[in-house]
C-alpha cells in the first residue's frame, strides 16, 4: 500500500494485545468490560473487540451511537450529559437497540421524562472529583429527586452510578492515580449501599484509561469504560499507563523538507492531523509526539533517540532530531510519529486510517 | 434551520466585508490579492470570493487544490514544501489547471525537474525569520543552484519568492507586527533586485493574517497570500489584527449541564469541535474561546462579559461565566462559541458549516 499524505497506522497485533490485556483484567475482576469507542470512532477497530468477545460498548455522542447501531453494535452507553436537542434521535435510537444514557440534574430528568419515547437505561453521573460533570455524590436529596422523576416515567430504568475519574490526567505518580481510582470506589460503593435494597440490581460504572492500565484489579466496580487502552499514546506512556512498545497507532507522515542547520525536519503532518495536543516536558520545549522509522510492512521500533515533533502549524510538523539521525532522512521519506493524544489524533484522521 | 450538535456558524454580513476590506488594500496597493483558502476550505465560503472578483488562491495541500480545482479554480498555489509522494497527483493537477509550488532546496528542484510532466509555476521559500519553512535569503549560492536546476526542465517557470511571516503571531505589539512584515520586505526586494535582470516577471509573494491585517498598505510586496482574515477569531483578536465584531464564525453549541456551584457550565462542543487552541492568558487560566448568545436567526453580538471557554475534553467544553449571567442559561440551550482557532474549528467542522 503506497501511502502518500498522513495516515493512522493501527498496528492490529499491538491493538488486539491492548483489548485482550484489558478484558481479561476485567474478567479475573468479575467487572463487565464496556470498552469507549470514541478513542477509535472505526469499525474496523470494533471489529477487533467483536472477535475478542465484546458487546457492549460506551460512545460520547449520539452520532457516534448512530455510527455504531448501524454497523450491529446493540448495546450502547453515551457516556456524555443528555443533550436534549437531539431527544427526537435518542428516541429513535432507543427504540432500536439497549440504549444508556447520563443525567445529572432534575431538570434534564424532567424533560426527559416528558419526552422519552421508548425503554431508556439512565445512569446518574456522579462527580468523584474530576469536576467536570455529575452530582458530588453526597448531594442525595438531588440524587433522589432524580430517581422520583424516573420513577414517574413508563420507559426510564434507572441503571446505577457512573463516573469518569479523568482526574487521574492531572496526576503526579502511579500512586496518586491509583488513590484516585480508590476514592471513586469509596464514594460510589456509599451510594450502592445506599440505594441497592432500593435497586438490588444497580450497577456502579467506572472509566479511566490510566488508572483502569495501572491497577492490578478493578472488582470494586461493576462495569469498567476505558478508551484510549485500544491505542495508547504518548501522554499514556508519560503518566505510566503504557510501555512504548504498546503504543499502537503511528501518524504516517512525508519529510518534505530538511534544516540540517538548526536539526529540524519539517513533515508533511500538522495540527489538522495530529491536533495540538501537547506536552509541557519542563526542558524548554512542548512536545507534540516521538519520530518512529517506518519499515516496508509499515511496522515500527522505538522512536529514534533525541527526536521530538516541537511544534505543528495547520499542515506542518517540526521534528527537532539529532545531526547523525537527520543525516539518514531526506524529503520524500514516510516516516511516522507516535501521537501524543491518540483519540484526537484518530478522529482528525477517521477517513485515513490503515491497519498494518 | 434546528441544529443540535456543534455546527460552525459562518456570518455571511461579516466574511463579505473582511474580504472586501483585504481585497481592497491590495487593490490600493497595486498588489495581486492571492486569499488562503486553507482557512475556509468550503466552496461555500470560496463562492463569496468568488463573487467579489477574486479568482487566484492559496492552498496548502495538494488535496485541498484538487477540491477547489474541482469546484472551478483554476489558478492555485499551493503554499506547502512539495511533497514528492504526491508528484503524480501534482502532475495531472498541473496537466488541468494553473499551479505554483513551493521549493526550497536543491534535492527536491532535481526530483522534480525528473519527474515533472506539465507545465508548473515555481516559487522558490524564503525563511524571512519564521524558521519553519523556506531558505535564508542570503543563500545565494543554493537560490542558483535551484534556478539552474530548474532552467534544465521544459516545464518548470521560476514564478519568484515567496514567504510567510509567522512569527508575527509570536510578537508582542502591532509595531513589532509590522516591524516583521518590514523585515521581510526588505530581504524579498534584495533578491528581487539581485535576479530582476535574469527574470523580469518575478513576484515577491507574502502571506500571514496578522500583518496584513494592520498594515495601511503592502506594496512592498506584488502579492499578498492571508488568510484567516475572512473568519478572524479570539487569537487575532488578542493580537490586535481585528475587533471583536469582526470575528464572522461562532460554533454553536448546545448547553448540557450547568453547575453554579462552581459558576460553570458544560457544553457539547469539545476538541474535535473547537481544536486544543488556546490561549495563556496570563490570569490563571487558558482560554478556548468567548461565549456569544445566538438569537433566533443564529447572529450574535458581544461576548458575554466574563465568560470564558477554560477547558475542553473531546466532547466536553467548560465555560466559566458570572452567576448572574448562569443564571439566564439552561440545558437544552444552544450559544456560540468564538473560536481562538478558526482555521482548526473550520477543519473539524467542514461537514458541520451553516451561512448565517
Amino acid at each position: 500500500m503506497k501511502i502518500k499524505h498522513p495516515t493512522l497506522l493501527v498496528c492490529r497485533k499491538k491493538a488486539v494485545r491492548n483489548i485482550r490485556r484489558m478484558q481479561q483484567k476485567a474478567k479475573t475482576s468479575g467487572t463487565v468490560f464496556r470498552p469507549h469507542f470514541k478513542t477509535h470512532q472505526s469499525n474496523l477497530v470494533g471489529e477487533m473487540f467483536r472477535v475478542a468477545g465484546v458487546h457492549q460498548i460506551t460512545v460520547s455522542s449520539i452520532s457516534m451511537a448512530e455510527y455504531f447501531a448501524d454497523h450491529g453494535w446493540n448495546d450502547i452507553t453515551i457516556a456524555f450529559p443528555l443533550n436534549l436537542l437531539e431527544i427526537d434521535e435518542i428516541n429513535e435510537l432507543a427504540g432500536r437497540i439497549s440504549l444508556n444514557i447520563l443525567v445529572e440534574s432534575v431538570f434534564v430528568a424532567k424533560v426527559l421524562a416528558q419526552k422519552a419515547g421508548a425503554p431508556l437505561g439512565v445512569f446518574v453521573e456522579i462527580d468523584t472529583g474530576y469536576h467536570r460533570t455529575g452530582l458530588i455524590s453526597d448531594r442525595l436529596n438531588e440524587i433522589d429527586n432524580i430517581l422520583s422523576v424516573m420513577a414517574s416515567s413508563g420507559v426510564l430504568h434507572f441503571r446505577g452510578f457512573l463516573t469518569h475519574a479523568g482526574h487521574t490526567y492531572h496526576a503526579q505518580s502511579k500512586a496518586e492515580i491509583l488513590e484516585i481510582m480508590q476514592q471513586a470506589a469509596t464514594q460510589l460503593k456509599k451510594l450502592k449501599v445506599q440505594y441497592q435494597s432500593q435497586f438490588p440490581d444497580l450497577m456502579l460504572s467506572y472509566g479511566d484509561t490510566p488508572s483502569c492500565s495501572m491497577a492490578e484489579r478493578c472488582e470494586d466496580f461493576d462495569e469498567i469504560r476505558p478508551g484510549n487502552f485500544v491505542y495508547y499514546d504518548v501522554m499514556q506512556y508519560y503518566l505510566g499507563s503504557c510501555r512504548l512498545d504498546e503504543i499502537a497507532v503511528a501518524v504516517a507522515c512525508p519529510v518534505v523538507a530538511l534544516h540540517p542547520e538548526r536539526s529540524e525536519m519539517v513533515i508533511y503532518g500538522g495540527a489538522v492531523h495530529l491536533s495540538k495536543a501537547f506536552i509541557a516536558t519542563g526542558k524548554g520545549f512542548q512536545l507534540f509526539g516521538y519520530l518512529v522509522r517506518l519499515d516496508a510492512n509499515l511496522y515500527w521500533g522505538k522512536p529514534v533517540a533525541g527526536a521530538y515533533v516541537v511544534s505543528l502549524s495547520q499542515e506542518h510538523g517540526i521534528i527537532r532530531l539529532p545531526k547523525k539521525e537527520m543525516k539518514t532522512f531526506r524529503s520524500g521519506d514516510l516516516i511516522g510519529v507516535l501521537p501524543v493524544h491518540s483519540c484526537l489524533a484518530a478522529n482528525l484522521l477517521k477517513e485515513e486510517t490503515v491497519l498494518v
